[in-house]
């Protein structure tokens, strides 16, 4: 069974051996002839999936009814992987979200590490530091740099950490990320897992 | 005596009677002749000042032993008008400084509104809503504008109350933010205080 998960960036596929990315400007989805199930949060892909019968749009079997409208389908993917905890993907945007007996419960969006970066940069110059992943979280900050990623992650953490939950981490930045969260599980496979189980609760696998 | 706060904005006065803005583009300095004490953030008004000896910098008199370098002037005035607290100086940026039996223990910096605006449109433009200032904290969200505002506002208020400190709220967007900080204390004279400390300390005034 192939799955792939379709960002604006890259298409991330699945098979049951192994996952391997391919290019979203350069790769063709008609290129491949077996049945794919896909979520796509990339809209000019989505448009040219439409035509190509055995690529299978997995948001059409997703129960909507826990969910809000223009929630984007990797995070929905993503809390119907976990029965109980919070998910942060932390791509793009970090969106935080949190699943309680395998119901969403609510979350939200903050920047991800560059969209924030280029933030405080465009505010002042003297802004314009990469973030220290490395940052005594306990420690007000006494620098500028520190005093940025302290802005950045220790609230992010704060937040994470009150739930009291189970952390599930996944995204391009999980890595950077999971030096702030140690306790958090890093899961690369997180909505393939949600994508089968999607497929589960639909009948289709 | 006339002292002066100088953003990158604005000129913002205070005599002893009332207090009042002039536009940082606008406005000519060598228009006043009385002395007047001041501290600035901008680098070409700073520049300009230089050479007209009855405006006095204040930032050369501040006791620097418990600041950092690279701190900003403004941040530095705030923490000396306050014994203790928590200052939050809600600007281009928000300065969020601690300050503990008249010394400052460390501080962080977060996005202002309208930059942090502009970083989730930059993400995508399915997140360019403006924040809601409104939202209920103790809920999470379910809808796309409360995601964006509880990523902004929540975390920010968690970390900022976690001190358990007296909160002083100022700069542009204070009344904005005393909706999600009720209990802070709003003083925009925060920093013509913290300027007058500073002379005292020093002996010129």
């Amino acid at each position: 069974m192939l799955l792939c998960d379709i960002g604006n960036t890259t298409y991330h596929f699945s098979d049951d051996q192994k996952s391997y990315k391919k290019d979203a400007k350069l790769f063709d989805p008609s290129s491949i002839t077996d049945e794919v199930f896909y979520i796509c949060v990339n809209k000019s892909v989505k448009e040219r999936l439409k035509s190509l019968k055995n690529w299978v749009d997995l948001s059409l079997y997703v129960d909507m009814k826990n969910y809000y409208e223009t929630m984007g389908i990797d995070r929905i993917t993503a809390c119907e992987a976990v029965e109980d905890g919070v998910i942060v993907d932390a791509g793009s945007a970090v969106t935080v979200d949190v699943v309680k007996g395998g119901r969403f419960e609510g979350g939200f969006i903050y920047p991800g590490a560059r969209a924030m970066g280029e933030c405080y940069k465009n505010i002042s110059d003297a802004l314009g530091y990469s973030f220290n992943f490395e940052l005594d979280l306990d420690k007000m900050p006494k620098n500028s740099r520190d005093a940025i990623s302290y802005g950045y992650l220790k609230l992010l953490y704060n937040e994470v950490i009150s739930y009291g939950m189970d952390i599930y981490l996944t995204g391009g930045d999980a890595a950077e990320f999971a030096k702030i969260l140690p306790a958090a599980h890093i899961d690369e496979t997180l909505l393939f897992k949600g994508m089968k189980n999607i497929m589960k609760k639909a009948n289709i696998c």
